[in-house]
C-alpha cells in the first residue's frame, strides 16, 4: 500500500506532464494556471488509494484520477464566477485574472477534457465508470444550485442542508473512491461500500468545516472566526439554532441576524450556540457520519491492514479541529 | 430514405419525451425551456440522415442525435452570457430570464447530459463516437474564444477567419454526420468523407451568412441590412476589403470604420464592397467550399440516389440568398 505523500507526488507529476492544449492561449492558459495552483489533491489521491486497495497497478487509475481532479477544478472555476470570488488558494481566480467569458469557456473545456481523460482509462467497466462520473457531475451541479437557493430561502431544514452538502461536496469524494475501485475490477458491493465511505466522510468533513468557522482558532483556520455568522450563512449550526431556540430567545436571535455591528453579532450568536449546546449537536452529527463511513469501509472485502491508509487519511482530514 | 420534415418530427418528439431532471427546478427549468425554443434542428437531423444513408434503423441514432442538439444548445446558453444577448429565437435568453449563475450552471448540466445521451447509444464504436464528440466539443470552445479575440484584434487574416468559423460552427455539422455514420457502422473512409462534407457545407453557410447581412433583403434576413458593418464585425467581406483596398481608398475606409452615423457608415462601406467586387469574391469562396463538400459526398460509397436527401438539405440551406 502506498502512502498519501507518494500518491500526491504521482498526481502532481501527472498534472505537470499533461498538456490540455495550447491554442488559443486565452482558453488554455487559464486551465494550466488553475491546475497548477496546487492543493491537497484529495480526490485523485482517493482514486489511487481505492485502486491500490484492491491490488491494482496504481498507474492504471492515474488517468481517471486526473479526470476527477480536472472536473473538480472546473467546478471551482465556474463557482468562483457565480460567487464573485477574487481569490482561490491565495491567488487570483480565473474570472478575476482574465475575464468572465474566459472563465466560462475555459471551465467548459475543463469539463470536456475531464471526460477525455476518463475515456483514456483501460477498463472493461468503462460504461459504468462514465455513468458514475456523469451522475456525480450532475449531482455536483444540483448541489451548487441548491446552495445558491439557500441564500434567498427563509427556512432551510436540517435534511435539506445535509442533502445540499451531500450533492455539492460529498458525492464527489464517494465517486473518486468508487471509480478507483472499478478500475481495479472490485466487486459491485465493494465499489458501492467505498462510495458510501467517501460520501459519509465528505459529509462529516463539511460539518467540521462549519464548526471550524465558529469554534476554531483563528491561526488554525487561516481566516477570521465567525465569517459564516457575519453573513447569516445557513450552516448546520445556524439551522439547528433556529430550530431549537426558545420563544424568549427568538426575538434576540432575529435582532442578532439583523445586527450590522459584526463583533456584536458574532459574539451574540456564539453565546446562543453555547446556551443551546450547538457545538455538541454538530459534533454528534459529525461522529454519526464518521461511524457510518467506517462501517462501510469495514464491509469492504479486503484484509483490514490494507485499509489503514484510508483510515489514516480520513482521520487526518478530521484533525483540523482542536 | 426519410425526408427532412419526418426526421425533424422524430427529433421534436424525442425532445418532448426526454426528461433532463426536475430538482432543483432553477437548474432544470432553463434546460427544458431552452430545448423547447425550437429551431430547424439541423444538426440532429443530419445525424439521422447519415445513419439512414447507410441503411441503419434511424432509431438507433436518435440518442446520439439528441446528444448533439443538447450540446449545441449548451453552447448557445453559454455564448448568450458572453455576448450579453437578451434574445434567442425571439424569446428571452436563459441568462436574461433567470440569471448569469443559473445560465452557467444549467449550461454545464446540458453538457453533462449530452454525454449521458451519447453513452446511451448502442454501438460497438462507442470509443470513437465519444472521441469525435469530445474533440468537436473542444474545437467549438476554441472557435468561440478565437471569435471573442477577433473583437480586440487589429488584423485578422482570411485564413484566421476561415479557421474561426470552421471551429465555431462547421466542425459540429461535420461531427453530426460522422456520428450518424459511425452509429450505422459505416467505414472509416465514408465516415470521414461525410465529416468533410458537413464541415465544408458549414463553412459555405457561414460565408453566406456574412453575405446576407450586407447584400440580403431585409424581409428575408429578418433583421436590418448592415448590422455587421455598423459594429465593425470582422466578417469575410470586411477582411477581404481591408486586404484589397488601394492606398487612395484606405483613408476613406478608416474614417468609415470610425464613423458614428450608422447610415453613412453602412452606405459608405457597401459602396466600397461594390467597387472592390467583394460580393463576387465571397460568392466564389462560398462556391469553392460547396464544390469541396459535394466532392466528399460523391466519394461516399453508397448509391447516388440515397444521397439526394443530403444534397437537397444542403441546397435548401444555401437558398436563403436571393
Amino acid at each position: 500500500m502506498h502512502a498519501y505523500p507518494e500518491l500526491l507526488q504521482l498526481i502532481n507529476t501527472k498534472i505537470a506532464e499533461t498538456s490540455f492544449g495550447s491554442n488559443p492561449k486565452e482558453l488554455y492558459d487559464p486551465i494550466t494556471y488553475m491546475m497548477s495552483l496546487g492543493g491537497k489533491r484529495l480526490r485523485p489521491v482517493l482514486t489511487l488509494m481505492a485502486a491500490d486497495l484492491f491490488g491494482a497497478q496504481i498507474h492504471k487509475s492515474l488517468d481517471a484520477a486526473l479526470a476527477i481532479e480536472v472536473f473538480h477544478n472546473f467546478t471551482l472555476v465556474h463557482d468562483d464566477i457565480m460567487d464573485n470570488a477574487p481569490l482561490r488558494r491565495g491567488k487570483e481566480t480565473v474570472f478575476q485574472k482574465w475575464s468572465m467569458p474566459v472563465a466560462i469557456l475555459s471551465g467548459d473545456l475543463m469539463l470536456i477534457r475531464s471526460i477525455d481523460l476518463l475515456a483514456k482509462t483501460e477498463s472493461n467497466q468503462f460504461a459504468q465508470l462514465l455513468a458514475v462520473f456523469n451522475d456525480t457531475a450532475a449531482k455536483v451541479c444540483e448541489g451548487q444550485q441548491i446552495d445558491m437557493n439557500f441564500e434567498s430561502q427563509l427556512q432551510v431544514s436540517h435534511e435539506q442542508y445535509i442533502e445540499m452538502i451531500t450533492l455539492k461536496t460529498a458525492v464527489l469524494l464517494g465517486a473518486s473512491l468508487e471509480i478507483g475501485a472499478r478500475v481495479a475490477n472490485a466487486s459491485e458491493e465493494d465499489a458501492k461500500n467505498l462510495y458510501e465511505f467517501g460520501k459519509c466522510i465528505g459529509i462529516a468533513f463539511q460539518i467540521q468545516d462549519d464548526m471550524l468557522d465558529s469554534f476554531g482558532q483563528t491561526a488554525e483556520v487561516g481566516k477570521r472566526i465567525g465569517g459564516d455568522i457575519a453573513c447569516n450563512k445557513k450552516t448546520l449550526l445556524l439551522i439547528e439554532l433556529l430550530a431549537s431556540v426558545h420563544k424568549d430567545d427568538a426575538t434576540l436571535l432575529q435582532s442578532l441576524l439583523a445586527e450590522t455591528n459584526e463583533d456584536v453579532k458574532i459574539e451574540g450568536v456564539l453565546a446562543l450556540y453555547e446556551k443551546y449546546q450547538i457545538k455538541a449537536f454538530a459534533e454528534s452529527q459529525k461522529q454519526q457520519y464518521l461511524d457510518r463511513a467506517f462501517h462501510h469501509l469495514q464491509a469492504v472485502s479486503v484484509q483490514a491492514d490494507r485499509k489503514q491508509v484510508l483510515i489514516s487519511t480520513a482521520q487526518d482530514l478530521m484533525q483540523r479541529m482542536n
